[in-house]
């Protein structure tokens, strides 16, 4: 009997895990999807509001990290208005999670002026003491670039 | 006097907290340094050991994500002994790190028959039932490509 209970713990313990991973990934990917409907529109915004103090970023035009919100509000900012994204597509999204902190990677398809454009990308979210996630790493980078 | 021990208990809990922080920090870049020894004298299965079985992997001349430690092999294996470094060297690198998860980025200057290479890199390691920290998500990207 005892065993009995053992196991039936271990099973229940089993699924709250299987159901807080499940809820962490569909969070995360919420979260990433509703930046990105507000970015095609050409609202860099998004992504600054779900973005941590300490937020780190990379993508192919920059010399080195960004470090900070401030930093990566400066490079954002700018582009509020300045591009509008007809179709874009997130590929194979997956999320590792542990409790507070979760990765999400993927590839993306974007069309921008009847060009598709092929990306490679990671999202880090941790878990702030509000109890919201927050992206504290980004990374952008081209799939297969044409290099000269 | 009830005020004092509360203040001791929450100054000893910052304490023991950036301990465990720096800790974590310097195992992290442990591992990634003493991989990259390995790697610039082309052996790449000091990464592969240090990658956990759901392992992914971005780099700039793959066509999508790596899923996997078998994935990641199959790619890493036969570059075994084809490649040294003479001159390689982390740049700035950082470690945003919870209990369970932490996110390492750098710069990395990479020196190949004479020629300077920039890479942007984020490892995300997790801290696996044994004890021992892995990586789960690799991802390498050229600074500034030269495009077509």
């Amino acid at each position: 009997m005892k065993h009995f209970f053992i196991i039936l713990f271990l099973i229940s313990a089993a699924m709250t895990n299987a159901q807080e991973n499940t809820s962490i990934q569909s969070t995360i990917i919420g979260l990433e999807k509703a930046a990105f409907v507000r970015w095609s529109q050409g609202d860099p915004t998004g992504f600054l509001e779900i973005s941590a103090p300490d937020v780190v970023y990379f993508d192919p035009f920059l010399e080195r990290r960004l470090n900070g919100l401030e930093e990566l509000t400066k490079l954002y900012l700018p582009l509020k208005g300045q591009f509008h994204s007809e179709h874009y597509e997130m590929l194979d999204p997956l999320v590792q999670a542990t409790e507070k902190m979760a990765v999400l990677t993927f590839n993306f398809n974007s069309e921008v002026g009847g060009k598709i454009q092929k990306w490679n990308c990671t999202e880090v979210y941790r878990l702030e003491t509000d109890g919201k996630w927050k992206i504290i790493q980004t990374h952008w980078s081209l799939t297969k670039p044409a290099l000269k």
